[in-house]
């Protein structure tokens, strides 16, 4: 049962972030199909991302972010992180490493598959970490801690209310959800919303041999961590306080 | 259950105007992720805004709108505002004070989360007026009260057939319609089609400390509350009279 | 009975041609929201035109389109037009006589709506029958009835076959298609793929007083009229041989 | 009953090739309406072309891909091709030959849909066979089939998770998946991730009478036969291991 939901969860974030990942190397590397494609693109490979990493990881309930386990612990409503998996300290702990493994196996992919446009000329480093990790459009970390905790806390909170309204749309729901944070919520920071989406890839850039990378930009490093954790923890609050 | 519904109507129209308001932010303020993103990202973000925010007002039945108030007023096939919550003159003003105490607030959401691109350079008065209210391209104040009536007409409208063809999209077909409005009515006014999403923002960008923000427009705020109320009421009545 | 089907099928064309020719103006007339918002933001716009006009015509099964009328009578495995409703010609010329009046008075709608814009400088007479009726980008009409009759055969062909794979998309799965025959086999002629939602606005475009309006083009009027009646019998033929 | 599943497996693959190959046509041929109209709308008429095609292949369960039939029969928890196909090496074939006619037909139905296209000026000879075949950006086989591969995969793992969770969107779940891999994973060489949608139109592209046409780029063709099969056969094994 453990090594079934590490599993899921695993592979449903790797699949996250392949998807998330290969988005954002479409449109900002030189030389791809997708190349300038625009925000909305970007919007939808993540929003996808999620729709396709929630079906994987069905036995765990697909989380695929820290920041969801969260605010489920948070949430006073909710009993166990999947069908039969109960809440404790060591399940939570199993949840973070399998969504960190898998953001950084994600990353990993995402690198391989776009190798030639990573090798061409016509990206700069900063360019390159983008695909990996977010940054901030006006770098002011308390602020881009605040836009961080706002789109987690609607991630977390409208997730909370998916069973109060009957329909069968699936895993869909949550990708169109993330595809409106990111449309809407993401401008400033570029909406990491999930500390292993952030994590995990900006660990595979320090790691691994990717051509003129230049910095992993760690000064920023804990802001998509702490402002998603906080952003997670309010949302579950918040939605088992308010019904 | 009174405090329940408010609560619900209240979270809904504040999570809608998040993300609505989030997305103009994120397409006409400098230096965001979003710049420049066309009509049809925005139209995802007000569209997907809706539908997250009838999931989070599930206990109100989601109008998030006094126009869809209205227009279930008028329409004579329709007994309760939602399940278990009777037609009176006091649930129709619970349903208006908390559809215009969550747009305020969801507008002051919008502000912080951009707070940076509010406050950097390259943004004229009219472009942060944008992200709180809506304005005509060509002003015409009948005419735009006829684009507004349009709008609402067809908003209302379409929402009470939903029931007579069988399908499980459960939110996502209000989503869905008001992005279809948005893409095809929209283009005049900006649709507004809802008077708390113009009216609750319009007082935020009145009462906020927003940098060099110039005028709320006063002059035009009449235009899309009573447009749409009378698009709203007329789409109640023409869907009980017609079938 | 009958009167209901018919105000079914006249609201729903209608409905479908205010969308439908709205985004149209959205995007070509000048000094809109959407002015040049591109090719997908069209398909939207008409995808869920489709989508929003199948919800208001549940009583009369939400054809709109006189194609699909056509397609239906030439399918030998479709029995009634729709619950309760017989194919006979009466019943059919109903159909017909609905989707004329629908998309008359939606194109009618659309200019309403878009009125200050047909009246503002910047448009000329292509652009402002445009917002009406369709035009192929290279006139040749043997191909352009071609092009026409393939992109009816699919809509036809493909509708046949919902009903042999289980989901609840309801009115979204037509929308859906919709859109996709405009992404994809649009690029020639537009995709009238419908002769009420061709004829029916070329019409209107004749007898309303439109600024600078110019011909109505009656010279290709013949061909989105044509060309989806002959497509949509093939679809209808063929999903009933095949299957 | 084989007749049947031929039938409806030709079409399917047909369809998908028709509305796949249509909006390439639309988007790199000179005078069309979607000209230039960007990689998501692409990825719109490819993903809706495999919704579409679903449908029209139910009795088939819409393989339209020699890839997903080998990652099917590379799935030990797969026991047939769909409802009473049983798994065998000449239903095995019967599959193949239906996806490579199919392909082929709905190569020839996007030529004649665009012929006035193809025949105007201003199209060089790479963006013709860009309509039928893929090609990649940066050429470097090995590279390119690995992009295939990790396309492919996912497309056959994420289809597999399917079945576990909830749902009931029918076909709009695979036509969504392809979406995503197109926006996400197609940037490097255009995401055949399917043998048939590559080497069927490629065949057509060298018979058709197609003007000013060039060369075929056989070089190049096994590329994208070899990376999806080797894709879909380890995304029906590790979904097989390890759920």
């Amino acid at each position: 049962m453990t090594m079934e939901v590490f599993l899921a969860e695993m592979l449903g974030t790797m699949t996250l972030l392949a998807f998330g990942g290969g988005v954002v190397a479409n449109v900002v590397l030189a030389r791809t199909k997708g190349f300038n494609g625009g925000w909305l693109l970007i919007n939808f490979g993540w929003g996808l991302g999620v729709f396709s990493g929630v079906f994987v990881a069905a036995q765990s309930g697909g989380h695929l972010n820290p920041a969801v386990t969260v605010g489920l612990l948070a949430n006073p409503d909710v009993t166990e992180y999947a069908p039969g998996v109960a809440i404790t300290l060591a399940s939570t702990l199993l949840y973070f490493a399998a969504q960190m493994l898998g953001a950084f196996l994600g990353a990993v992919i995402t690198w391989l598959t776009y190798r030639n446009h990573f090798d061409a000329d016509g990206n700069d480093a900063a360019v390159k970490l983008a695909v990996f990790s977010t940054g901030p459009e006006i770098r002011n970390k308390p602020w881009n801690v605040l836009t961080e905790v706002v789109g987690t806390f609607f991630l977390v909170f409208v997730i909370a209310r998916f069973g109060d309204t009957p329909h069968s749309l699936g895993p869909l729901a949550a990708g169109l959800l993330v595809l409106a944070i990111g449309a809407s919520l993401g401008g400033p920071t570029g909406y990491a919303i999930n500390p292993a989406r952030d994590l995990g890839p900006r660990i595979a850039h320090a790691l691994l041999p990717i051509k003129d990378k230049g910095s992993s930009d760690w000064g920023y490093s804990w802001v998509p961590v702490v402002g998603p954790l906080i952003g997670g923890a309010l949302g579950g609050l918040v939605a088992g306080a308010a019904f």
